[in-house]
């Protein structure tokens, strides 16, 4: 039975992600649970408390889906902690030590809901998944009645945002910077989406010293204020707030010596569960999200006492990232899409240190926890441009024009047009290193690049490419892949 | 699907009484209410509010099932009220004026568990019950989405049991004598056999002046006291522990000249969830259910301002509580086991007033409300006790000798034979009354009496009879019904 | 000991209201509800329950000052419900039928706290306020021992909440406008203010079909949105917002034929704890609180079945309003400054109906309470804004020019002076109908008004005037007070 | 101030443990552990959590207390954990590693109250006492509200109860018996006192494989079943139900041939707070608690790893205990009457082991942790019955005659008195080893003793002696003391 696409598993929860589901899945999760420690809760193969954390986003359906999980968990005869409405990372936080499942479908529409499992503060793996799947297929059944257990309440949330407050100072500390100045009173604008930003983002920023202006910071699982997915479009609300509040502002959000702001240093744009952000410039421009990360990977590289600081990426990620980790002492490794865990697993196992990972909008601050936080990025971002102000953070990075396009290729044919790039393609462009670890990824003496890969749901070949000339380079790219389409026909 | 049976839904909750079972339920049970109420939640054919309130005995399994339970009816589209642990009676005094989910097996095993439903304080009927079986084969589905609810959690014990007090105060009232000094210093023991009787008959007891000493009072859903059911033999601890203490005690359990009481006045023991109780008098034996009835009944009767009041009770109880009731000036109805609440319902449609309903054990206080209610029970007699002394109370109650046989009787049979009993017996019997509303049921001038009837899940025909020479009447109506299985041959 | 000023208790947490004053209001309105209960919790003097709910807005020392509350209320003896975080209009609704605490300061400061009484959905009169002094006064001691209580919690939001969507669809319904469709997609920013509007006003209009943006929705008693008091400079952000996202828009926030809506029809700024509100129109403008009042005042004029009914207002209240309410066929009634329920009390003692009474800024609907309900306000005035448009409802409303100044005036002079004023004003102005209940009031044929008190707090004379040509209006009443205030050295 | 007698503050709660008490404690421990942790939260004197936990017995005036404590606490800057009703040693468990504050009053009457302060799982000692006595009557001021904290509600009572099951197994592991059998069917009869052994005791020694049977195991602040203090006339019900049941049993309460057990292996009682014990032998007569003392200091003297460890004591504490203690080749320390605590830190600052430490009646399980543990001691000692059995147990100790008398002697003598007794009692009884520390403590070589010490609170030198001629003993030092008394004049 499969459920776990790339995203957890996600669905309506009238016909896919039901009560009915959320039981099942429990009672799985209890029975391997129970199986790594022992059926008497003596572990025997982990050092974790069999109990597992459960919270859910501020989705309208959360609570019934989270009784019907609770009572998986409670027949399948593992401990359950019921911490109520966390934002992911504060469910992944908290899931230290333990397990802990987080009741999110992130951006998705209000019908929607999900499951994400954590072991310890990392999503399950694959494997993991394939277990809780193979259990579900099988009907998993209750455990005896005296191994059953009764739920616990508790709160969490403020814990975690204590510890994002602390990692953001002392981020600011080791930085050289005086942490209770950092911030004060730069005035910034979140936009929660009515997610779970709204009772975490806010008030890390404002702990931080911040004046936090907030749009749609009241938690509704209705989302009526915008999208719930962060995209130019969906807040545009926030970038005209920011762009007209900022119109003839000399240093926007920034305190004069009055003490006061006027306007906003920059905004930002959360999605329902909060694990990931967009910044918004003082202009109400997006900044792209591969900035973003090439700021925050060239940060903590420059950051990490180690002496080859790696950071994990994704093949899709621009190779602005590569220059400034590279500007600071770094290097970068790419994984697979949504594997950014065991990406760094497998760097540490390799006995390297990594000092940052992340996917476009999904940043993993190693030192503070191995989960995506956009929580803490909003923390770390807004210190850094307090510091040093998002024009300087932007300035040495540079943005090449970025285009995808999709060529037609029927799923049979996917495997021999694969093969057959990789050979093509670096014969095509002999001057470019090639990678093809995940497609084929060829990257050019100018930091330009392009990635060529099977898509995983649609009949497609996809092609991503950044480069100066990016028409250009797209162009050649595409007619080698339509060429190796047609000679596999 | 059968689900009920004359205990509601019943059984292990590993085969049958699982999570997955009170999901459905609870599916069903909401969509039932949805439409009854119009699925904007309007009333349309009813004054109660479409909302329901959820409690669970102490059973270790409670709250996994308590929880899927919530999903279903949360997932349905009704509102839910958590009441946590209750006492059965407590439960249906919570669903006035809106509908209500018990979770218990009563006196069942510890791996057991139930699901009983009330509406307005009464249990369903049997057309409620069909309507909920058929949803549940029928895999009721969710409502959409933005119907789902959000539970609250309240706790109601306490309402419940300050109305008992305030009733056996009121009771004590009419009959004329001061409430505050009729249990003063009255020494009970109770046994609550690890039970919800736990946190109630002792409070209220204790409350309206007793001195209460308990046996296993505390909730333990592994019943580690005594069996949960409460039987001559489970009650072992008990009669001892009372038979003991009184041993050359003038007047036991109650206050001499120095206000100190020495033993008990008697003891009470409850099953589970606190719906029944059993009397054991100061000399340690258990006082007869049909006794005890007969007791209440009177009184009830009594004390009715009804031109003609009526007892309603079920056929296997006793032709001692028709003496009494009639001396008392009132009227016993008697309907099928396991139906007294649709008993009440008939005479009340046809005009009368019914002053309290009772199968053996378990009592109906109908000025109260309309459910069984063994807390109630216990403080009702505690005052009748400490008014008259229990002995009183027995003196005018002739217990007869009482038997029940079993006659073989092949199922297919049952009919024509029943047919053919309803012609022999009174021609055998003329000089008895006849009643033939539920089975064929004699009474004698001297208030013997013989009830025969099919039973429901056995090839068997069932002789009841209460006589002074009870053996001789057995014998008698056994050749009948022996004859008549014969003759259907 | 005085405590209650016209805003009840409100200051400091450190010095004033602090947990040990708590405490003792707690003990002492317990003490007061006992004795009106009689000491055995049975009413003796109202229908009412011995219980009080009790709630607060979300200021960081709320949690400390409830625990003090709750303290001394349950070692007074009554029972006590925590309502966790309220508006101050849902504790007053949940209120009804027992008494109420609320703690909030409002708009005050966030190092400020208070505590406002309720009885039965109405706050304490002034008596009921000096009988609270007296008792704290005179440290009112614990209740006996055994007459301590134990706390409740509960969630009470909801039921307000859908009281409030039910009261608004109903006043749609009786405007003969289709309830589910007259918000449907008009789009309304809110600006909560980091107060209790967050979980309420949002939820309301959203629930009445509306797309509703919100401005500091989130929770958080530093309120580092913006400052507390809704106020045109501390709504600056609100009203650009508002303005900026209008311009150029045809119809803001109505939506066109693609059912997608631009701009914003109108924008609300809340206080601290909702019971309060202000109204800004599409052009980021706050429309005068006398012209929100008479709008209403004239709806609820003419929705009434009355044949006479009364709108109870201040004498600080505009013209405008008798303007508008005498159009619709009723009549205005003054009470003096933050006395509406008295005044409501007052005209019903009469045996006349009030539709509604006002003061500006404070609203309360009376058909839906006796209490000041922003919340409400929000909801009734987006129906209305729905039906006709803004531009429409402010049409036939006269906005004169409005001013007020202060005339030095020793404070042991004020009386003297106002004795003589009641002489002068009406010789000086003798066109003018003269109203001398609170000051002296003086109105016009063409509805110019001015009012005349002395101020309860400072040594000035008071001056309020608005008309056509209200400078010279204000320079002949100044002329002439300030003649008094000579005459009376 | 005065507040702390050798039992914590304890008294009337209309008079002097108040609400107002409760605040102004609690505002400074919250004050003392932000001056040691430093004003922002920081540790800078402790690795401990500047948290607290509180919790409460049963007692009806608890809740009221606890929400003044709460007030006090928060408004006072430190964080608040409210645990719910728990056993004295399950919040003295739940303190490890941060604060605790339980409130009890033991077993003194049901309108008492009383407040124990923990760190770290140990009782303040007397600096720390000092320190909240000064500040409380300094009025100590409440914190900067932006310092006040929210309280959290959590369960602690659990993971406490799966501590002691799971130290009892390992003590009988280390015993060389297997864990799961030890208990197996044994029948104990546990007498809760309505207190807080109710949810503890009955629990662990099921959950350790006993058949526990309850008396007044239910929660009641009233106490109704008996008084609280548990003594041979308190527990007269208990030792009856014991001694009847087992009436003509040959080994009561010990699983026969066929799995069943009759009557029971012993009995326990237990005070309000559970924190002491009663043992009631098969017999139905209490066990000395000296002897209890002796049995428990034995075994764990022989299963210590320490070369030399010792056992911690008071001088009240008899003799048999040093005999037994001897043989298992432990040492004895003694130390003042309400200061195990003190022993225990200055024993371990020389170096030393502490096997166990004890007064009569309070037992602190060292390697379990540093508290006074009842429920500790019913499960240690029932597993060392069912190894043994009770009569094996006692079988090595000799249980002197006992006496105890008071010597009229005015306050201001005393001291002239017992220094004076320091030279005349060693010369008198040249034989004794003799011990100064507190009082004069004589040991005679059959293990006979005798202490003399001056009472705390009356005008009263108290002589302690146990001896096989325990008259004679008592006769010579009464002489001795009265002499030095006249001596004195």
């Amino acid at each position: 039975m499969e459920l776990f696409g790339t995203a957890g598993i996600r669905g309506r929860v009238e016909e896919r992600v039901t009560p009915e589901l959320a039981l099942a899945v429990g009672r799985a999760v209890a029975a391997e649970i129970r199986e790594t420690h022992g059926r008497d809760g003596e572990s025997v193969g982990s050092d974790l408390t069999p109990e597992v954390v459960l919270a859910r986003d501020g989705r309208v359906t959360g609570p019934a889906i989270a009784a019907a999980m609770e009572s998986g968990l409670a027949s399948g005869g593992v401990s359950v902690l019921r911490a109520g409405q966390l934002p992911t990372p504060g469910l992944a936080y908290a899931s230290q030590g333990r397990y802990g499942v987080m009741l999110t479908a992130s951006h998705n529409p209000p019908g929607d809901n999900g499951i994400k499992l954590f072991r310890d503060g990392v999503e399950f793996d694959r494997e993991l998944e394939r277990a809780i799947e193979r259990r579900v297929g099988d009907d998993e059944p209750a455990a005896e009645w005296d191994a059953w257990t009764t739920t616990e309440r508790g709160d969490t949330l403020e814990s975690y945002l204590g510890a994002v407050v602390t990692y953001a100072r002392e981020f600011g500390e080791i930085d050289g910077r005086n942490d209770h100045e950092a911030l004060d009173g730069l005035r910034i604008v979140v936009d929660c989406g009515n997610g779970m930003a709204g009772p975490a983002t806010p008030a890390v920023l404002r702990e931080l010293g911040a004046t936090v202006v907030t749009l749609n910071g009241n938690v509704d699982g209705h989302f009526p204020g915008r999208g719930s997915k962060p995209t130019p479009e969906s807040l545009r609300d926030l970038r005209a707030f920011v762009a007209d509040a900022n119109e003839g502002v000399a240093d926007p959000g920034r305190p004069g010596t009055d003490g006061d702001a006027e306007g906003f240093a920059f905004g930002i744009g959360h999605d329902g569960d909060a694990d990931r952000l967009v910044l918004v410039d003082a202009a109400g421009n997006v900044v792209h999200e591969d900035t973003v990360l090439a700021i925050l990977a060239e940060r903590y590289a420059r950051r990490s006492k180690a002496d080859d600081p790696v950071i994990v990426t994704t093949p899709n990620a621009s190779g602005r990232i590569d220059e400034r980790v590279r500007a600071a002492g770094g290097r970068v490794e790419r994984v697979r899409l949504g594997a950014l865990h065991e990406g760094i697993a497998s760097v540490e196992a390799a006995g390297d240190t990594v000092a940052f990972a992340a996917e476009p909008w999904k940043h993993v601050h190693v030192p503070f926890g191995g989960w995506i936080d956009g929580v803490c990025s909003a923390a770390v971002l807004a210190r850094l441009v307090a510091a040093d102000g998002l024009d300087a953070l932007r300035e040495p990075i540079t943005e090449r024009p970025y285009r995808k396009v999709s060529v037609d290729c029927p799923d049979d044919r996917k495997a021999a047009v694969m093969a057959d790039l990789i050979e093509r393609l670096p014969e095509t462009f002999s001057d470019a290193t090639v990678d093809t670890d995940h497609g084929v990824r060829l990257e050019f003496a100018d930091a330009s690049w392009t990635l060529v890969r099977p898509s995983g749901t649609e009949p497609y070949i996809r092609v991503y490419a950044e480069s100066d000339d990016v028409d250009e380079l797209v162009e050649q790219v595409e007619a080698v892949v339509t060429a190796a389409v047609d000679a596999a026909d």
